[in-house]
């Protein structure tokens, strides 16, 4: 199957659209704030599993847990858990071991192995996450689990998120139809304390592990790799993916490209959503870099402007700055040719062949005041280097959320 | 000479206090607000020079021709002109041809070839430098030189800054005294645009180029490349420095720890001074940290923390929060053992053996509300790695000050 004999088409729901799949959202207590902190996923038959974890060196323990547990199984999970309100982070062996009675009893009332589930965690760091809340969490998500769950499970993993992130899409193909379906959650500080990127991907095509792996990593390079917040990366960072064939449409290794199309379908829109919702952010920027020597290059210098105070600051007060944009794309560490550059804003080139156009910043200016924003810059190398990223803009309110003190 | 034969003693003025300089500062009309925009240093005789220049790919004219005078003079110089208010950077040919205009009137006027003058420019980004203004500043400053004309150069390179910045050391030795003086501006937007760094730094002793430049890149390496405001490099950072000899003492390639010492004592108050005036900060926040694997890495890791919009912030709101440095130590791309650890703030240990001291959140909350913060961290390698940077507090009129419509 080429991408092209087929139709994608966006449908509600999220991790539970897909045939075979439950889920539910409930509160068990470990959130101050008595709201939703569990959320459970469950495959009816043992599905091909993927994960993409944090690359932060302080890793807690449920992505310590979880990486066992999927060495264990061969990349087979039947069972998601995860929950908010505590980052089960540098807690020591006490954490290691709550997080593995996680593991066994989202397995045992799924009716499979503990290294047949996966744990995730998020909020408070270097809190004891409470083991039998955990357990009787587990318990009674269990009992709500079905197939319209998924909006709850979106709602149960958000920390200060300020909306749910969901997203579902049908494919399809000549061999039949298949869905892909997936929540996230974003960079919010927890009470105040740790930025942490959650998401789960669900599918009822039937995939081999190694290749729901491949497609998994590629897809979070271009979407969950390519949002930035404020640069930071938790100790709790994961993405998981699960597929468990119910659909009866077979993706081997020749559907790659298509695999990661429709990943690609559901994780794009959750990773703008988590930028769309990132603390005090008022404008959803999209970066576009072009002219590097290589596409890693181009990442880079994306990166460098996507997490750059002075970029975020001079967007959220409209200021077209292509000073600045130039300044960091100098600064980067890959090549670039500040003659051949270009900086656009918008439609509005402000600057090119070494000069810049500041009769148009009125014009840039007005594209700026808008929600959603558009930076598209030239490193002027001539290579055919590119890349995207997606960031917001740096308020006052970033700063108000974040200095707030937590004892 | 050993360093232990010496003796140091801060004393009042900067870089007009070693024999033989004079300084001014004068208004040419270049800011529009029509404050002191042009400082001129000479010295009576040709000096040796130094230099460290941003790495910026996106090099303004001046810091060009800075470079290519230094090559031409094989480092020796008796001028240093600065102006504020433009920073002729992304100004094209005309812009290059301006800053040899201006190095060939600092020549002029102070009777050396245009080789032997130095030339930086710090302010708005893009737009063309007044050359007649220049000229007739440079010619202005000439006549007000004099060995009382330090302060009014400092105040003359400031752009935001809220005060000017200076320091100055006398050296007394068994082979005589000599003295060091400097003064410095900081990272503040102008009118605001651009960041940027720049030092000049002159002593009396006899130093020839290579050994002076040998200790200024030192020197910078653990004071001005050792401090950090929102971790932006501007187009046109540099440090300058002169030594013309007038003392009569001859410090030779053995006195090169005693150089450094004596310009450290300098630069670093000079570069402190940068930080605690940084856009928007309450606090100066040392960072010291230890147990890296090399002293490379060490720096890597305090360079992430100072960088953090997350530890600043909490710092900002005098929260202790110990996960955000533990978690930044983590992502910081170096080694590091979360089992061996250890975070301090001020004298109170948050974190060591994998396990919080929560109930010492308080003590070291006392601590983060006052102006003067120390946070001391462990990579836990067992490596004698170590390092401090210097960095400041992010507070809302951070973004306040440079979200402002420039248009």
């Amino acid at each position: 199957m080429t991408v092209a004999d087929i139709r994608f088409a966006a449908i509600e729901g999220s991790v539970s659209a897909p045939a075979g799949f439950r889920a539910a959202g409930v509160a068990c207590g470990i959130k101050k704030s008595n709201g939703l902190d569990l959320a459970l996923i469950v495959s009816d038959r043992l599905a091909s599993a993927a994960a993409v974890f944090t690359t932060n060196k302080a890793q807690a323990a449920p992505v310590l847990v979880s990486k066992a547990c999927l060495q264990v199984s061969g990349g087979r999970a039947r069972a998601i858990v995860i929950n908010s309100g505590c980052a089960n982070a540098c807690t020591g062996p006490e954490g290691m071991q709550t997080a593995e009675v996680m593991a066994d009893t989202a397995g045992r009332v799924a009716g499979a192995a503990a290294s047949e589930a996966l744990v995730a965690s998020t909020g408070v760091i270097g809190v004891a996450l409470d083991r039998e809340a955990i357990t009787r969490g587990i318990e009674a998500a269990f009992e709500e689990l079905s197939s319209e769950g998924g909006p709850a499970a979106a709602r149960a993993i958000m920390t200060t998120d300020p909306f749910p992130k969901e997203a579902a899409v049908e494919v399809t193909t000549p061999a039949g139809t298949f869905r892909v379906g997936g929540i996230a959650k974003g960079s919010g500080m927890i009470e105040p304390l740790m930025a942490t990127m959650l998401g789960v991907v669900t599918t009822d095509a039937q995939v081999a592990p190694a290749l729901l792996q491949r497609a998994l990593s590629v897809v979070t390079d271009v979407t969950f790799n390519a949002i930035s917040v404020d640069g930071e990366c938790s100790t709790n960072d994961c993405v998981f993916a699960l597929a468990n064939g119910a659909s009866g449409v077979v993706l081997g290794d020749r559907d790659l490209p298509l695999l990661v199309e429709a990943l690609t379908r559901v994780c794009e829109p959750l990773a703008i959503g988590i930028v769309r919702g990132g603390e005090g952010a008022t404008k959803l920027v999209t970066i576009e870099v072009r002219g590097g020597r290589t596409d890693a290059e181009a990442k880079q210098a994306a990166r460098a402007v996507a997490n750059s105070p002075l970029v975020k600051t001079a967007i959220h007060g409209a200021d077209p700055n292509w000073g600045r944009l130039v300044a960091v794309m100098g600064r980067a560490g890959v090549d670039f040719e500040l003659q051949r550059a270009r900086v656009r804003i918008g439609d509005v080139e402000l600057f090119a062949n070494g000069r810049p156009f500041d009769e148009r910043a009125a014009q840039a200016s007005k594209h700026l005041m808008g929600t959603d924003v558009f930076v598209r810059l030239d490193l002027g190398t001539g290579g055919d280097g590119s890349a995207r990223m997606w960031t917001c803009d740096l308020s006052a309110d970033y700063v108000k959320i974040n200095a707030e003190y937590r004892t």
